[in-house]
């Protein structure tokens, strides 16, 4: 693979660490990395996003909200929000009410989406809607949604539940989106061939700490 | 097994769903279930909370907080806990901060359950320490965290990591909480024996769901 091509994958990878067991020195190794290779974000739990803001105040600093399971309250998942921005976050990646979606209970997804934005004014927000526990039907119906709802991503995983993002979603998903609506890929990505594909289908960002690892090696 | 003990057992029994996935209707059935067979408490999701509550206005309800992970900020746990107390929750199931333990960083985590035990006045608190991903030396530790914190229970799992509730990890917390600390035994029990078994050790609560099914295929 090409430099040119490497650089645009790393360009576009929030670099992600989120195991419920991280501790903050391997959440500075994921900030190290991420400012050395210029990836668009570190993306690590809330409870470091104060740390690494102070750390390196530069970096911009991906979470996550409602997570991984996405069934906590609006309330909850909005005061998270907040939280999450006054410590230092300038991304928010929040996980959608996946039962609330699977009863048909569009008007709550929606509004819960809606009010996540509205706390995050001008900062991204991406919607994971963990496309591993949905039909076809629901993803499309998603992409509606959320871009009714005005995030500006959609993300296929969590990568804590029993899949993370295919191909085929990514086709799915741009098939789906409003032209406001971009797309994120996480999940599984295992190879720089993968990690291309995934942006020639029409992801402009990717959820991995795999891909710094594979560019390192690459170096080694 | 005799009728006594499988009544001993409900009665110890945390009725749980917490699927990302469940929808009200299969809430709404934990609720029935644990009111006809009395089981100690159903344990939900925080957005099911207002609706269980409204549903079932004398149900012991217990809800997750900063679950399953448990890496969110204390501010948010403890925002999370009033707002589930508010919503009709009784009981709190808190998930500690893994990677700060892991880190050593003790006082962080003995403040953030001490912050949510104070959230709670009177409602029981218990504390998921998530053993398996834990030393035996920092599952004793937390033995001594939980108790000097204030909470009433040490918990043993989330259900959504790698593994779950084991009679050597009962043992090792009986051998090491305070007087005040009760023992609750989660995640992958599924027997009655087990569940006995688990009892017989020391654990005074059980959270699975399996119990109330396996008592309905008795009764069949």
């Amino acid at each position: 693979m090409n430099e040119e091509t490497i650089k645009k994958i790393i360009s576009a990878t929030d670099h992600t660490l989120l195991r419920a067991d991280a501790t903050w020195d391997e959440i500075k190794q994921i900030c190290d990395d991420g400012a050395k290779y210029k990836t668009a974000s570190v993306c690590i739990p809330p409870c470091y996003v104060e740390m690494a803001h102070s750390y390196m105040p530069g970096l911009n600093i991906c979470t996550v909200i409602g997570f991984p399971n996405g069934n906590q309250t609006t309330k909850t998942k909005v005061l998270e929000t907040m939280d999450a921005l006054n410590k230092g976050a300038s991304e928010i990646d929040m996980v959608i009410n996946i039962g609330m979606l699977k009863a048909g209970e569009y008007e709550y997804v929606e509004n819960e989406i809606r009010a996540i934005k509205e706390a995050c004014g001008d900062h991204i927000l991406k919607v994971i809607i963990e496309t591993c526990l949905l039909t076809n039907d629901q993803k499309a119906k998603m992409c509606k949604i959320v871009s009714k709802a005005g995030a500006d991503y959609i993300k296929t995983s969590t990568g804590f539940s029993a899949g993370g993002a295919t191909f085929d979603d990514i086709r799915l998903f741009h098939a789906n989106v409003a032209d406001n609506v971009k797309i994120k890929a996480a999940g599984g990505i295992s190879s720089l061939e993968d990690a291309e594909m995934f942006m020639e289908l029409g992801a402009e960002r990717l959820g991995t700490s795999r891909i710094i690892k594979m560019v390192k090696d690459l170096g080694e």
